[in-house]
């Protein structure tokens, strides 16, 4: 066996995961990158992390499915996002081992930069030079991002409800952008058949196989900045399915490689409004049926999720719990994470910790577990979501007096 | 001699450099922090910091102004942030030394958070719990975000020009926040009246001595980035004159305590409808003559900056360069560093760069010269700025038809 290879997640069929593979080429499966895990024992452990001095996501190269060969240090420093222990969170939730990882602390604001960093190395192993996906916004800026580093073309296909900011983020990369007047369903039909009409490197998350290894990077840091103390829980936002089924794939790898004894539980987050992996999960049923995409949190609105099999057959293997949120609860979630923690989370990017917070309130987490909730995208991509979540300044004029009347109306008493 | 102590920049008078220090005593002037830099060669050197582990900005701690005692290791993880080799930026602008620091990729997304970093560690120093300051956005965002982290009050004066985007920032942060229907200037007086009346700690750049001691980081992280050879010219761009006087003062700092043996030239770069502190070192004199706020780069739209002098010393003790550069030639600038870097600036952290291509058109940087452009802020905090400088998408409807429309209406030719 190579170091890696592709297996359908249908039909179980293997092939070799050449770079521009797909597909399952017998039942046209979704496909993932399986690994010989004995061959990575030899070459990565503990030791040689900490002696390591990559401090991207990079430095778990022994796990990610790239040739030797293949230079990776030409694109954007993607990774080692950081891990807080949220104190005050945990307080105000009841829950005394909190973590946030603030994976919007990446490039280009989002966990998928891990994604799109891979798929720029893939597409420079398959001879490509012009790349397309898409997206609901983060996965094409990211992609975007790295293209420009990298020197790639773009063309990049979004739902015309996209916000402006992450739009913005990509024609300033340079990117080609198509937006579509459409559900992220057609835009995602659209952007496949365009893909096929000219040839370019697709880098469609269900698509194409190995960002889903770029992304379960974010579970080894996790793992490596708690000191190998696996949690008990890692939260996560659920759209697509493919980041869910990332991070525990990347938990996955480290214990079978023998890095840890330990696996997390997942907590599966969706928005109430769109919810079609946990209702299967809680249904106990492998059928997709589809939603609604009816959710402020745009980048988890995903009503046909293109990676569902995978994320379900994650957040069961982990035993994990599935929780639904409000977008009331998202908007709170992201006012008490911004005040208690400093990190500023976009709608997505707040739902794992909203889920949390429910799911505390529940009672489905017992209040010593350690929990990591991935915030996976920043609020400056979505300021219309941080402004219903934080409310308005005092308006003043300047002078002193101006500014008494200002508190005053505003209800603000003035401390030292 | 303590480790370090505080010096008038006017009248020269020491004093103990106490956390709530602010003004000279004598005269009224700005103070710098003075070090000795004997005592600090003794405690780092190159080799101590290969071996640090800490990534953040305080692995400098033995160049900062902070007491043996003091835990700096609660607030976010500010700091570390990319210097990219800009070879195909370099190839459209005649340069093949250029560098990008991109500064933006901090925890609340400007270079601000080093100085915010500061102020919460000296607020904390001073049995503070209440911090305030004057902002066009960026110091205030960094500032309510290492606040929120780390569990103080903030209340924050904002011009009411300030983008959208920083705003919300800061009251998701859970900042107390005072929009000022003025000019930054006015607001600034006001936070001043707020800060005596009731107080508070004082974080305004300006008074306050410390902040420029947390910004000089960046200048360390250079030198280490670049294995210690220092580039002939560093462009940043220049408002209130804090953040240029404190990356020449990184790199005086360096060059003091032998661990470097070579100063670069600033390329010290302000708008064209904005340059008080350009306009004096021009005209030789130490006089600040203040001018319009008239650029769209609202961080650096100062036209009566507090730093003035210490600014003003920096360029000409660095035989610097000024350039002033048009709202145009930001955008372009924007535009440019995104489709070749992959860095998405804000107009002000454009700015930089923008200088750097005037420079370099006008002949004053040799083609050979090594060049580091420091990206303030990133894009996201400003996404008028990103929309003017980079267009619009395709609009198309969701079928292959209207794509091959869009594309033609677009004058795009598809290639592989």
């Amino acid at each position: 066996m190579q170091k890696y290879c592709a297996e359908c997640t249908s039909c179980k069929k293997q092939a070799d995961a050449t770079p521009h593979i797909t597909t399952c080429a017998s039942c046209g499966g979704i496909l993932d990158i399986k690994y010989d895990y004995d061959a990575i024992k030899k070459s990565i452990g503990r030791k040689t992390l900490e002696e390591s001095r990559d401090r991207t996501m990079w430095r778990y190269r022994a796990f990610l499915p790239v040739s030797d060969e293949t230079d990776v240090t030409g694109g954007l420093r993607v990774g080692n996002s950081p891990l807080y222990k949220a104190e005050r969170l945990g307080e105000e939730t009841g829950l005394f081992n909190l973590y946030i990882k603030d994976d919007g602390f990446n490039p280009t604001s989002s966990l998928k930069d891990r994604a799109s960093a891979m798929a720029v190395v893939k597409a420079a192993e398959a001879g490509a030079s012009v790349i397309a996906c898409a997206s609901t916004g983060n996965a094409a800026s990211s992609l975007a991002g790295s293209a420009a580093k990298t020197g790639f073309g773009t063309y990049i296909f979004v739902p015309s409800r996209a916000p402006r900011g992450k739009v913005t983020q990509l024609l300033v990369f340079g990117a080609k952008v198509i937006s579509v007047d459409g559900s992220y369903e057609e835009t995602f039909r659209l952007s496949a058949a365009a893909i096929e009409r000219w040839g370019w490197y697709n880098r469609n998350a269900a698509i194409n196989p190995f960002l889903m290894e770029g992304k379960k990077t974010v579970s080894f840091e996790i793992a490596e900045q708690l000191n190998w103390e696996i949690p008990d829980y890692v939260a996560v936002s659920v759209g697509d399915g493919c980041t869910a089924a990332g991070v525990w794939k990347g938990f996955y790898d480290l214990y079978a490689a023998g890095l840890t004894d330990k696996l997390p539980r997942l907590i599966s987050v969706q928005a109430e409004g769109c919810s079609p992996i946990n209702n299967a999960v809680e249904a106990g049923c492998d059928k997709l049926v589809p939603t609604e995409e009816n959710t402020i949190a745009d980048s988890i609105a995903v009503g046909v999720p293109r990676n569902f099999l995978k994320a379900v057959m994650a957040i069961r293997q982990s035993n994990g719990i599935t929780v639904n949120v409000s977008d009331r609860e998202i908007l709170d979630a992201i006012a008490l994470m911004g005040k208690t923690t400093g990190v500023f989370a976009e709608p997505a990017g707040a739902a794992g910790t909203a889920g949390v917070i429910k799911a505390r309130g529940n009672g489905l987490i017992p209040k010593d577990a350690s929990v990591v909730s991935i915030v996976t995208g920043n609020g400056l991509k979505d300021i219309k979501g941080g402004e219903k979540a934080a409310g308005s300044p005092i308006l003043v004029k300047p002078d002193m007096n101006a500014l008494l009347d200002g508190f005053e109306k505003a209800g603000v008493i003035p401390d030292r």
